[in-house]
């Protein structure tokens, strides 16, 4: 069967399932038609709340995703979930175990999950979560939650673009590296403390707050620490109203539409560098060629100016450009 | 008075501070003939050992590169300090007062000092910072300082590609917001506890240890915590016998060469980015028409990927490409 792009593009706007599955493929193996299709959705895009939800392995992500995405069918809304793992080349076991603890959604028409992973040396993980997020908003998901597995830059990268980031904590052993990592500190916009009824968790919360008393303000906004216990289901509503909070807090700010445009210079710089290393990179290097020349490098036999040069050249940006 | 190319390199490779200083605007400026020196160095560099020194404001980063350039003086090698404000627009009044400090150094031809800040809207300080560690490598400098000013995301690149990384902390108010940033504690190889003669030093190292107990070792390598008072010029001999057993356990590790490729690979992925948003977006581009793309996008007038798609037409890299 085919379809033609535009009736593919009707299909994701009317929120159908299987129209909107082989999007996120096509967008993944970064098929031709993808863009296309984005292309077609963009302008029923922008309706949609952006929630990004980062943490350590083992603090109850999920599960929290999971009952998060419940609160909000109460409220009628609809839900997509880009469930992303930066650090794996493909989908693996834990976030496949993840999922089926989801399946409580998999009949409702309401929510929409996927899982992403990194495909390929150039990565492109940030740009291809992003084209996902906005075909889910064109596809009418009223909330978008895009959770990350694990932490590090990519996983900041990720959520970055957010409208609004959690960053979910849990006490016990391990809590104090787990927050150092990777400058969660700074992209939090609230606070989870996920499995609040065990031990030490009413220590770790005053030290948390300790610390964010110190982390600047930025907008007037003071990011508050709700404790969950997501597996039976205690603090999501609190959550919820937090998340309402924060959302209502900056559509009153004055600086909105200035938000808003340096968002877009960000994210169009972004889209154009990974069309550049796809188009460039990919056509013209590959990562057999790379894997020589930096050997050829590292011994002196090339100088690295010398090679980007004449990948550049063949693809016609060459000094002479 | 002209100078060749290569005359200019012979006098950068013989260490002559003019000819370094023009090399480096030329980097900075993103001048034609930085390429043509920095490849016809190349065959040159491999002998220098960079170090990268980054950790929040206020720590006495400077001081503290300041006394360990003049304890590698006493051992008779040279030295080349690159100071980089990644945050910064120019090279702002704080670093000029860290120089001052640093001008006991001044009439020493041993030592080269320089800072460097980020120029117009593509940014690029990562890729000048490497080019300049690859200059004065080969311009004989055997010990390389990176001391970056503030923490975030942009320090931690610019660290990353070191040889080895100290972290920079202090005892007091705010140390815990300190190490919190930006996941300092992934990428230090050597934690300095600098000011430590202030109050509370010693829970801090207390803590510290305790949260680097818990970080996954390295390639059998444990960070070892080095107390320092910079002003006084106490630790800094400990400092500089750690960075060396550092070097050698790295030296005689099996993986040397695998982890020199994969420094290379990476190195050069990104030359090539940068090198393409300079002929791409920095010709076909430009800032201006960057904010009225983003206010035509946030708008929904027009959609980013047709944006980037015209700005790649007129790189010649359309999507038939």
């Amino acid at each position: 069967m085919t379809v033609s792009i535009e009736n593919w593009a009707e299909q994701v706007r009317a929120g159908d399932v299987r129209a909107i599955s082989r999007a996120v493929s096509a967008i993944e193996n970064r098929e031709r038609d993808a863009e296309e299709i984005l292309r077609q959705l963009f302008p029923f895009t922008g309706r949609a709340y952006r929630v990004g939800i980062t943490g350590a392995p083992g603090t109850g992500k999920s599960t929290l995703v999971d009952r998060l995405a419940s609160h909000y069918r109460v409220e009628k809304k609809t839900v997509g979930i880009i469930a992303v793992d930066p650090s794996s080349p493909f989908t693996g076991g834990s976030i496949l175990g993840d999922r089926i603890r989801m399946q409580g959604h998999a009949t409702d028409a309401g929510v929409f999950i996927r899982s992403m992973a990194t495909r390929g040396f150039l990565g492109g993980l940030s740009q291809a979560t992003r084209d996902t997020t906005l075909l889910l908003d064109a596809a009418g998901k009223q909330i978008i939650l895009v959770e990350t597995v694990g932490v590090g830059q990519g996983e900041i990268e990720i959520v970055r673009l957010a409208d609004c980031t959690i960053v979910v904590l849990m006490p016990g052993m391990g809590d104090d590296v787990q927050s150092l990592k990777a400058g969660l500190m700074e992209i939090g916009d609230i606070f989870v403390l996920n499995k609040s009824d065990r031990e030490g968790a009413d220590r770790f919360e005053q030290q948390l707050k300790g610390i964010l008393q110190l982390v600047p303000e930025r907008d007037g906004w003071k990011p508050p620490v709700v404790r969950t216990i997501a597996t039976e289901n205690k603090g999501v509503a609190e959550l919820g109203r937090q998340i309402e909070l924060f959302r209502k807090h900056f559509e009153q700010a004055h600086e909105r539409q200035a938000r808003e445009i340096a968002h877009w210079k960000e994210w169009i710089l972004q889209l154009l560098e990974t069309r550049l290393m796809e188009r460039v990179a990919g056509k013209y290097l590959g990562e057999k060629e790379l894997d020589a020349i930096a050997a050829a490098v590292a011994e002196r036999k090339t100088d690295p100016y010398g090679a980007v040069n004449e990948i550049l050249a063949r693809a016609g940006l060459g000094e002479d450009h």
